[in-house]
């Protein structure tokens, strides 16, 4: 017996989501079969205004529902720093630390040559820009600690090499809280290369 | 930093599926942020048709997108049995074994005080009345093997108990592939209890 028709296609919807198989799906599905239609529809509004409701800042490249994006707000142009990061979602992570002050920089990608991501779909020039018009003094990377992250960060401080500018990116080590037994090796090796006075 | 408010909705909504927590609520919404307006409405269409595309049969309780209910057909009478399950899902899943040839019927609830779910809520009076209607001379209680399924087995049971009909459970025991290290005890006792002679 096959599911009917509609079935099939929802739960075919629904495997679209990140991590989400076809035991997932369906389980997602049945659930919704089951809901009401005043959820039902509230469900779809919410997912069919995105576009209309969510804007990525045609500045920094975050997410904002207003006008104006709350992360190019001028008072935080007193730091003098900037952060690159990878994915819009980070630079909320980040703000939610108060450990880095002032602007951010979404790069959309990580360079992949193997998914066809290059140099190009940076657009390293708007960062350029950016650095030059905000007066930025220092520049945080803040990228994965993966290969894609490594490539990223060294063609950044390549392009930036003549610019006055201090470049960091963020230090690796032992995560907190973790147990050396289940810290891998190339992680160890990092945290004794950059120990610290005790 | 909050997030958008329309993305703190989004987040929300999201988090209403089951098994579902705020970590992977967040994923599925920046899946969805970064996704083509194309898909988000083809999503949001057919979230929002589930009612009009997806019924529940009125006669065994059972999904159906045409009006015709397929577990319904009357073909399925030849062999006089009726399988008692709790929730749609459960039919494709049976008829998937092609170990049953019957009729369903739906119960959407097992007994569970607890959430507030007493007798009245099996509609043991529909129940009934297929049972005569169809003139049903098996009944297969296919019920989780759960205090919630095992009360339900016996509420139907003791309310069926002048009907002439027999009545049979699904068999317990050890589930296929399994080694008896990871067996937990009640199901074992069980297993035990209901031996075959090999």
């Amino acid at each position: 017996m096959r599911y009917p028709s509609h079935l099939l296609k929802l739960i075919d919807v629904l495997k679209k989501l990140p991590g989400v198989g076809s035991k997932s799906a369906e389980r997602f599905a049945f659930h919704l079969i089951q809901s009401g239609q005043a959820r039902l529809e509230e469900m779809a509004t919410v997912i069919k205004e995105i576009p209309l409701m969510i804007k990525l800042c045609a500045e920094c490249g975050s997410l904002s529902d207003i006008n104006a994006c709350t992360f190019c707000d001028s008072s935080r142009g007193q730091y003098g720093k900037m952060c690159v990061i990878a994915s819009p979602k980070d630079a909320f992570m980040i703000d939610g630390t108060q450990e880095f002050k002032g602007f951010y920089h979404v790069l959309g990608h990580l360079l992949s040559p193997m998914d066809g991501v290059g140099p190009e779909k940076l657009n390293i020039e708007k960062l350029k820009n950016r650095i030059l018009n905000l007066k930025i003094e220092e520049l945080v990377i803040a990228l994965d600690s993966t290969l894609e992250g490594d490539a990223t960060a060294l063609y950044i401080k390549e392009e930036l090499k003549f610019f006055n500018l201090h470049i960091s990116r963020l230090a690796f080590g032992l995560p907190m809280g973790s147990s050396l037994d289940y810290v891998d090796g190339g992680t160890l090796a990092r945290a004794f290369a950059a120990r610290n006075t005790f």
